[in-house]
């Protein structure tokens, strides 16, 4: 059976649930974006028609060691991959793993309290993931980092499209690879910011009727910041690395990036971003690929640097209950984007994802009220304000 | 231009906002239901496909006083619709105002201490709705009740598939009338529980180019009821409210809308139900218009009885801070349900009706655990699987 899985399962891993359910739930939805579509430059990705295309996902099963590579030993052999350390795929995967670790290592430490619990997990067709989350500890409040490793089969609709759409020719089910990692970071400290990033590669390969068939590739990932009061020299700092590991490469990806991030995280029934962005980028992959793989790399790397020395500065700031609201109100925007908008959460509800992983970017806790509004020129107005109107910060 | 308009929009009323906003960002859906499907029994209602093929939403005036009625003085001349105090939309708004003011009589009476604010407001075109929320109150964390009445202009396609499909003359946009009345109301005691209602009922006119052409009419709604701990006295006489209601009109009510709200009230991606269920119904003509009516009236009327009394039961009762974090992860699963399933809220999200007024439906406050599973047998336990598998309480 045809098991598909998408960038949003790079946040889908283990543990299988006690809890008797009914017969999975799995929604088919029809394609809103035309095949044709798919063609323009933004959205060549095939992945883009096929996350509306597919079903299911294999049910995973929780490991006690972590192994060395979730990548297949020798894969299917209509397919050119294998589990070579040189392959893109096979040093991507190295470097999301090394990501986490260092990641992980540095919440800890800034912590000084919590410890994240880790979950391993694979699936029987090839792939897994390693799933950690740290809850109430010293300085976080909810902190999840995951990496998953996932193969799956991409409707031959979908490739059609990616190829070039009119072909006669009909290939089967075409056989893809994604990896990614993609953490979310909340703290308790109403000043002191919450952070997301993602990071993930995808490859088509050849139909297993039309091995001579071109593969696809793309990175997609970004890193993004949601403070819920505004100190300039934080997003200052932030964007700052984010440019400067942007700038190593080309000096177009960070005023692109950085747009397209604050397009991408729009609120759109509240015209609001749910924060001060950062960068943001999908279904890149007219570059080479050594220097996208360096590139993915180096934004992985700047995590630590552009969040920790944030994090250090606020996080025994004193605060009041109303600094602590107003940090709730805010979480609950960042619950309303994830669960209305975010594609990768909105695609892993309804595909049969593990939910608690899919979730886990959701705070501990979050805030509603009725028709509030900062008073006009109030920090928490800026924060607003700047959430509206989104601003050059460097 | 073309207003329009839906069920959802029930909970959309007024005020006008300080903030300076964007452009409006409305989405255009493309329908999910084929038109065909309206045709069943169940879904013969125009609406189902009209929801997903319209747009936006005429701008409210907040008024200073609660006008008679919103009811339009003199209807379009193409319309048979009259402001007579006769007619079935005349009634159906008095009852739902006289519905609001005995619910929020007694909520008041019942917190001790929370006062509901009102927020009255009218469209240029005809129709407009009163707003009343309470919030941290004595009892009540955030209680809505909310009534509207709306005219609005469906699209030619979804006339045409309710009145049978395949003809091939092409009436232009058709006018309807909706009003309704919806309320969520969330307890602070993790002991009380949270109760949901919404009664609603349409109309479309004639087309303007085909005056004699068959009007179509509908009513919808329900009451449901989400504890956090359930106590069997206060599952069995909600229910057993509901069955009285229903009972007194045809005795496949109470089993038939009984199931349609297990149903409808589904977290698909967490195979469980927001709550215990109670009952829910749409796009029912299929009975005299006149017994539906007074069916609707029923319903609403059984609100008080089959609530409040549990919260008297309840609202007292001394818990923990591991009841309250309980508490707050179901209403975690209310807020993933109602932004992720709920037709109104989500057509409401998308076509630029009063936010705020779309979303008085969340808790105050909510919590997300990651991979919290209740203890077998415990109390939360107990809770979770009448959530995941249904019961029959009488």
């Amino acid at each position: 059976m045809a098991k598909c899985i998408s960038s949003s399962i790079i946040f889908a891993p283990s543990s299988s649930s006690t809890r008797t359910l009914k017969p999975s739930l799995l929604h088919f939805q029809t394609p809103k974006r035309s095949l044709r579509s798919v063609l323009s430059p933004r959205s060549r990705n095939p992945f883009s028609v096929f996350i509306r295309a597919t079903v299911a996902i294999e049910k995973e099963t929780p490991e006690n060691e972590r192994p060395d590579t979730f990548l297949r030993a020798t894969d299917d052999p209509h397919s050119s991959a294998a589990a070579s350390p040189n392959t893109v795929r096979a040093r991507f995967e190295k470097m999301i793993r090394e990501a986490q670790d260092e990641v992980c290592a540095a919440i800890e430490a800034e912590d000084g309290v919590g410890k994240f619990t880790e979950d391993v997990w694979s699936r029987a067709g090839g792939g897994g993931g390693i799933s950690r989350v740290l809850q109430e500890g010293g300085v976080w409040e909810k902190a999840g980092v995951n990496v998953s490793v996932v193969y799956g089969m991409m409707p031959p609709e979908a490739y059609r499209a990616a190829k070039g759409g009119d072909s006669l020719e009909k290939p089967g089910p075409v056989p893809f690879f994604a990896a990614g990692i993609s953490s979310v970071l909340h703290p308790k400290n109403p000043f002191a910011p919450t952070l997301h990033f993602n990071y993930r590669y995808f490859e088509t390969d050849a139909p297993k009727d039309a091995p001579g068939a071109p593969r696809q590739w793309w990175f997609g990932g970004g890193t993004d910041f949601t403070p819920a009061y505004i100190f300039e020299e934080d997003v200052k700092h932030f964007h700052q690395v984010q440019k400067q590991a942007c700038d190593k490469f080309d000096p177009s990806f960070y005023p692109r990036f950085k747009k397209w991030c604050d397009d991408y995280f729009l609120i759109k029934h509240r015209g609001e971003r749910r924060g001060l962005g950062g960068i943001f980028f999908d279904d890149l992959n007219d570059y080479d690929q050594e220097m996208l793989l360096a590139f993915a790399t180096e934004c992985a790397q700047s995590v630590v640097p552009a969040y920790i020395p944030i994090i250090n500065r606020r996080k025994e700031t004193p605060f009041t209950d109303q600094h602590k609201a107003w940090q709730q109100l805010r979480r609950g925007r960042y619950v309303e984007f994830n669960l209305v908008y975010d594609r990768g959460t909105t695609f892993g509800l309804k595909t049969g994802g593990r939910i608690e992983s899919i979730l886990v970017s959701l705070p501990l806790t979050a805030r509603w009220e009725y028709d509030h509004e900062p008073e006009k020129g109030s920090e928490e107005w800026k924060l607003l304000d700047a959430c509206i109107n989104p601003k050059d910060w460097i």
